[in-house]
């Protein structure tokens, strides 16, 4: 049997163990790891703790070590090239050849272009066997907000829209609260839940005053909230301030110093990133959120910002959840999508790619992505 | 074993047959037969055959004798109640008799109200064993159509739209094609090559001149067109009038005798149905497309004549093609839903259900249902 078939269902585990580290790990990647011996028998899996918590290998090799299994000659199956630096733990390289592992197959190099092909250098220089590949396309795409910040310095931008069948978000009125059922919104929680931080703007709090935190499913972490609010009209107030979450608000400008003082003594860091036009330049945001350590960046959002942000080309891919409903006249998805008024012609639409359709309880879940944005 | 897991297979076959059939038969239902005899061997099968042709049952009897089997004692599977009286064929209740079938499984009863169950007494009349019940769902779903001409006397109306993600039928300035890609559209083909009608408006005709028959997939007939056109704008030189369709034209009234001379001489038939603000009553022409036959009605109309139908109740279900674009502003599904205006609470959206959704090429299918109205 050639080894890939040995070794399919090892880093099929291996990415498992990272999916479910997926709450977890930011604003590292989601990794996991499964060592072997010689005869193919699991003997210790691990997957990354939390931030300046171990990796996946040196949690993988403690769990052989706590059942009593020697790691000499082992396979350590793992989703990310294992690290070669010293940051808050040591280098997990060191640790499986110190631990006497024979092989390393792991599903693809670090993204970070300084760092990538380090760690397989240094095994193989201590006479580690390495193999590259298996699982690649997995492990890219549950960390695709963690390439994306290594590679593009942004982060993976994820739109939140729940709309009518007929692409209405609220009434006229503003009223959009619930166009979608119980499923769907925890559903919209656990995709909260996984990311560094959830967006909003200024017009939502003033609207709706949500917490914007994540309730309806368990976690181990709370995101961070970031507020886009040109003229600092945030209310020290608002329910977004939670214990032990951070809130980064982006403005035009601090011209109203006092305002600015209360917010910040709320705990909120004020960043001003002006544009030509008075308003947050918002690609420079991402690129300030990403030097921030934002992976993933959840964005739940009125039409207008979301107008904005798909028409500045911040946007990677759009959750889309349908409500079995017709309203007719209301709110639209993105009905600020185009700063030069209609389109004339359908070569301007925004090209998307459906991911996948599902179905949530009476709802339809919709992950399309913008054409090419994963193309990095 | 107990006779149903005997004859599930047998009606599952008959349940294809019919499914078979679904281009063929308008507007007689679609009806699969299976026979089998004593040893459960399948001894003969089909499937109603276009208007003044043979039914199920008799198609399978013809087969059986076709290959020397002898039906005597034999067990007939049939997705619905053989008719006991005489139209352009003779009743099948008879032909089963006569042939010596000693049991008939039904999947269920006619749903015409003036003849259900009279079938299933002349059988047992004859010491037929008559059981009901098996592939009940499957074969009124598949005859969906037909039930509702018999029961509500009006046809089941299907509102094809082809939207944008964000649910733009088309841009500001009316252009739409094309929004969707070649497989979604071969699929509009097939769902009008089911049905008894397609209807659009007089604007469609007047903007797109489309000819709305069936070319992109294989059909033994074409559907009949029906157009709304209040004051007979219609072209007499319009796509529409293809040798050997119907073509009907409803109008609020013959103001214009020379119009309509010219349409009528182009093989159109006009009827006025005027409501009381001078356009079609839309309500009273699905009666009387119930009254010509009409089982399924396909509507690919623009959205004002969408926005009629869906508010005046008219629709029962929604063929909906989603693309992977964002259009911003432009035409939407149902602009025109609610005559008063815009809601002002989610509870005055129309309720749907959502029955599938599949992915053709890129783009998606969501057939979606008016929250209620199969239930008749």
């Amino acid at each position: 049997m050639p080894s890939s078939e040995h070794d399919a269902p090892h880093i099929a585990t291996a990415l498992r163990l990272a999916a479910s580290a997926i709450r977890l790990t930011d604003p590292n990647p989601r990794v996991g790891c499964v060592l072997c011996d010689a005869e193919g028998r699991v003997i210790g899996q691990g997957h990354t703790q939390q931030a300046g918590g171990p990796h996946a290998e040196v949690m993988a090799l403690r769990d052989a070590q706590a059942q009593g299994h020697s790691v000499a000659g082992a396979t350590a199956y793992v989703t990310l090239e294992p690290c070669s630096h010293h940051g808050r733990t040591g280098p997990c390289c060191d640790a499986l050849i110190a631990a006497g592992v024979r092989r390393v197959v792991a599903s693809l190099a670090d993204p970070n272009p300084l760092v990538a092909g380090q760690g397989f250098a240094r095994l193989r220089a201590a006479g580690v066997e390495v193999e590259v590949g298996p699982g690649a396309d997995e492990s890219r795409e549950l960390n695709i907000g963690f390439f994306s910040r290594m590679i593009r310095k942004q982060p993976w931008v994820r739109m939140k829209v729940a709309a009518s069948l007929d692409g209405r978000t609220g009434l006229q009125n503003g009223v959009s609260q619930w166009i979608t059922g119980e499923a769907a919104r925890a559903d919209g929680h656990a995709w909260r839940a996984r990311t560094g931080a959830v967006l909003t703007g200024v017009g939502t709090l003033l609207e709706d005053n949500p917490r914007l935190d994540v309730r309806l499913v368990d976690t181990p972490r709370q995101p961070h909230l970031v507020v886009v609010d040109s003229h600092l009209q945030t209310s020290p107030d608002a329910h977004i301030f939670i214990a032990g979450r951070a809130v980064w608000i982006y403005a035009a400008s601090r011209h109203n110093e006092e305002k600015a003082a209360a917010l910040e003594a709320r705990g909120a860091t004020i960043t001003c990133l002006p544009n030509l036009h008075g308003k947050v330049d918002l690609p420079a945001m991402l690129q300030d959120l990403a030097a921030r350590g934002i992976n993933e960046l959840h964005v739940e959002s009125g039409h207008k910002l979301n107008g904005s942000l798909l028409r500045e080309g911040c946007v990677d891919e759009l959750l889309v959840y349908l409500a079995p409903k017709l309203i007719g006249s209301g709110l639209d998805i993105a009905s600020h999508l185009h700063a030069d008024g209609p389109l004339t012609s359908l070569t301007g639409a925004l090209p998307l790619e459906f991911k996948s359709v599902d179905m949530l309880g009476p709802d339809l879940r919709i992950v399309a992505r913008v054409a090419g944005r994963d193309h990095f």
